[in-house]
């Protein structure tokens, strides 16, 4: 693993410790400053904007009934002076598939953008490599 | 519009018409050849590395009740030689939200991964920027 690697890994694990400790504080200082941030919760439209996005974190962090939330088998494409992290995400107990997008900004790795979407419970045991996929587009077939 | 921006654009239009067109040999052009290639396609687990993603897609664009796909309000956010295109997608009539990342592969935008996810009906009239959401996180909350 690069230190890039390593580096937004920890930033990536940095965002999913702020949201399961309910850290509005560090939430909000994750994400992007300079670059354009966007946000796509689970079945939602994108949010477009710092404010938006940051409004709807805190929504959901100071819920009384926040979800649980475990994050596993994270990867990281980097490209340059931006990064992707792949994800599965265990929100509440249900699989979630997570595409985080981190910008290098003064030195420090932040999100720019979040995209969540549930596991249909048909694909669920699905393999995600090496393999056809047959039953795997029932929403696109 | 800078020009990378128009180029990284169009890169995303071009998807999109291989998507329509059904065309399998377009499809297979535009994605990266270099980078690290996922795709997580609606309701569906994340598809990691070149073969299996072309598999997928080979197996949607050659399925006879392939859907129609239009594409609205494309944005492209530039990262060094990165670039997030942000998308709604109108697939059999239903919206979904597409996060789509290109990479600059020897002078050629590619894309290296695609996310698309639904929007739930109860979401689809929502103001995506300028306001609180506050029933946008059913599945979180």
């Amino acid at each position: 693993m690069t230190e890039i690697e390593a580096d937004v890994l920890a930033a990536n694990a940095e965002f999913y410790r702020a949201f399961s400790a309910r850290d509005v504080a560090a939430m909000e200082a994750i994400w992007a400053v300079e670059a354009p941030v966007a946000c796509t919760h689970p079945a939602w439209p994108v949010l477009r904007g710092r404010r938006d996005v940051l409004i709807s974190w805190r929504g959901i962090l100071e819920n009384p009934e926040a979800p649980t939330v475990e994050v596993r088998d994270a990867v990281v494409h980097a490209a340059g002076d931006a990064a992707i992290v792949l994800c599965r995400e265990i929100v509440n107990g249900s699989p979630l598939e997570a595409t985080n997008v981190f910008v290098r900004e003064r030195g420090a790795w932040r999100i720019a953008h979040h995209h969540a979407s549930g596991v249909a419970p048909s694909a669920r045991g699905a393999r995600t490599t090496g393999g056809d996929t047959p039953s795997a587009f029932d929403q696109r077939n």
